[in-house]
């Protein structure tokens, strides 16, 4: 578990003081910002002290292990060590900074810790502050990567972040697609949890808690206030949560191959492949139609057109190789339902 | 936050493996257990090994710094230091287990330490597995104590488990009345914080999720089985989590005047107060009066006959000291609503 979570409006203004017992002389604090706020006043609120960096992180993409790599090995390079990284943005921001403070004290490459329990160390001091809601990173036990030859994350007890600041006040100026997105990454892993064959009674409170919230904010409110960047916030914090005895499905399975090779991130990639599953969450599929709709957002159509049948097989093998999400989504016997052949007609779709 | 937390039906049968780490050489696990289970056949199943010593707490009232003080005492007499201490329990046991473990390390009387943040060192090791549901103990940032002068909390950020075990197994031979009273002291406290004027988003999602599981638990159901275990565990925990941003109210203000004078135990003290809250609570009261009635549990009465007007003015003193429960449930001018003569009367209907 994250050891320290402050939530409340306005609680970006503790971080000086949160931070302060956690500094190491002559160490610097990096934090490592969402380049969307670049030029922004979010910044100018930043505690920079000392030596103290910040790092505009370019999260076009998600991260990357070669990134991580880059990362950690340029702040060895300038300051021997750290404090402590200081993440501020959406998941992969918040994935980058939990990544790189277990890079600073682990040896070789991020992509040798890529699976479970395989950290040797405990990082850096970290600390994470979404400005997004929805992807749970805030406080998951892993950080997702895209390595050589897999996008998988560095689960393992050293992962989670020591402190989050749950802020609503920071979500407030996200652009309405990009929120609406990764507040699906949420919804769209209730679902499937939700109906899932693994799980139990922790993780169905919190998974319903989430669920309940997403319902509220994207269908029965008919503007977006501040009560809804309160509840999203906690949809995501709920939802990460609900992680721990929960696994995702068929949306999160075919949408790890998207992303693997047209990078296509995870909450619109979600979107995407959650228009078509009509087959597999009847009601969740149906309820999803009328979010997009009220919402007004548009979801993208055609997105594997031209695709070449070796492009279809590495995505077909990215998938597939997500046997817990199968196994969860569809049962024991789930390599006779979701054969290759139905996942390329799948793909077509998208 | 507690650091780690294991959720599910059989999962005590990994303590062993759970606290092997946590081991330092020559100094032994202690495992403080309620007096409700000597002779019973949990005992064999706790992983005794070397020096590792079994305690059954005395939790026939609730636990006291004197008790504390005494234990710890004696731990430190008999073995120097320890690994660490392993509460099996119900809310005292929890609660005693934390005291014992801080004041392995942090010098003089647990008295001394009844306030906020005033614990100086990390305690040993200290793991809460809790055989009754309702308290939120097991994740609380306190351990309640009646001291010489006044019935208060160790609040501390090294007052929190490092561990919980959440298995729904042990609560199943818990007697119905004591059940009830405990799982009671989770809903009412529902009630107090979500009419509360101290609460923010984080802690109405965790009020509004223990409320409903308790709901379905004692009015829902029609008869208790395991389902029941699970969800009302979960309840607890959703409950102990959403005192980070809420407060009680009127029953435990009143409550801990009672439990001050007569030694009334927390569960049973609120369920008996309640009874009488329809002013303040008047959904809340008739629906706790529902659950009374289909779980047929006796509520005592009468507790305060025939006490003297100095017993009054105790309890009633020790309930007025609790402002922020006050102020939580009646506002900044609580002091106008809620005199002494109106606690008094309140106190005479008991």
């Amino acid at each position: 578990m994250v050891d320290y979570v402050v939530y409340g409006r306005g609680c970006f203004n503790q971080l000086d003081e949160i931070i302060a017992p956690r500094r190491k002389d002559g160490r610097p604090m990096i934090f490592l910002v969402d380049h969307f706020f670049d030029g922004k006043p979010l910044v100018n609120r930043i505690p920079v002290r000392g030596n103290d960096k910040v790092i505009f992180a370019d999260v076009t993409y998600e991260p990357k292990t070669t990134q991580v790599d880059k990362l950690s090995k340029q702040l060895k390079d300038e300051f021997g060590n750290i404090s402590g990284v200081i993440g501020i943005g959406g998941g992969s921001t918040m994935d980058l900074a939990k990544a790189v403070s277990l890079m600073m004290t682990n040896p070789g490459s991020s992509a040798d810790y890529q699976g479970w329990d395989l950290v040797k160390y405990p990082g850096v001091y970290k600390a994470g502050i979404p400005t997004l809601s929805g992807t749970g990173a805030e406080v998951s036990r892993t950080t997702v990567l895209t390595g050589p030859t897999r996008k998988l994350g560095m689960n393992s007890d050293f992962t989670p972040f020591d402190q989050i600041m749950l802020d609503p006040e920071l979500a407030a100026n996200a652009p309405a697609n990009q929120r609406f997105y990764t507040g699906m990454d949420c919804y769209i892993h209730c679902i499937e949890s939700l109906q899932g064959t693994y799980l139990n009674e922790f993780s169905k409170s919190y998974g319903e808690k989430a669920l309940e919230l997403c319902q509220y904010v994207f269908l029965q409110k008919d503007k977006w206030d501040d009560e809804c960047d309160d509840k999203l916030m906690m949809a995501s914090y709920a939802g990460g949560m609900s992680i721990a005895y929960s696994q995702v499905g068929v949306a999160h399975a075919v949408s790890y191959g998207l992303s693997y090779l047209l990078g296509t991130k995870h909450g619109i990639g979600n979107c995407i492949v959650m228009n078509h599953l009509h087959e597999y969450y009847k009601e969740g599929v149906d309820e999803f139609k009328r979010m997009v709709e009220k919402n007004k957002i548009d979801i993208p159509v055609g997105i594997c057109k031209g695709l070449s049948d070796e492009q279809f097989d590495t995505m077909i093998g990215v998938s597939m190789g997500m046997k817990p999400l199968w196994e969860n989504a569809l049962g024991k016997n789930w390599e006779k339902i979701m054969t290759r052949e139905k996942l390329r007609a799948l793909y077509e779709k998208l």
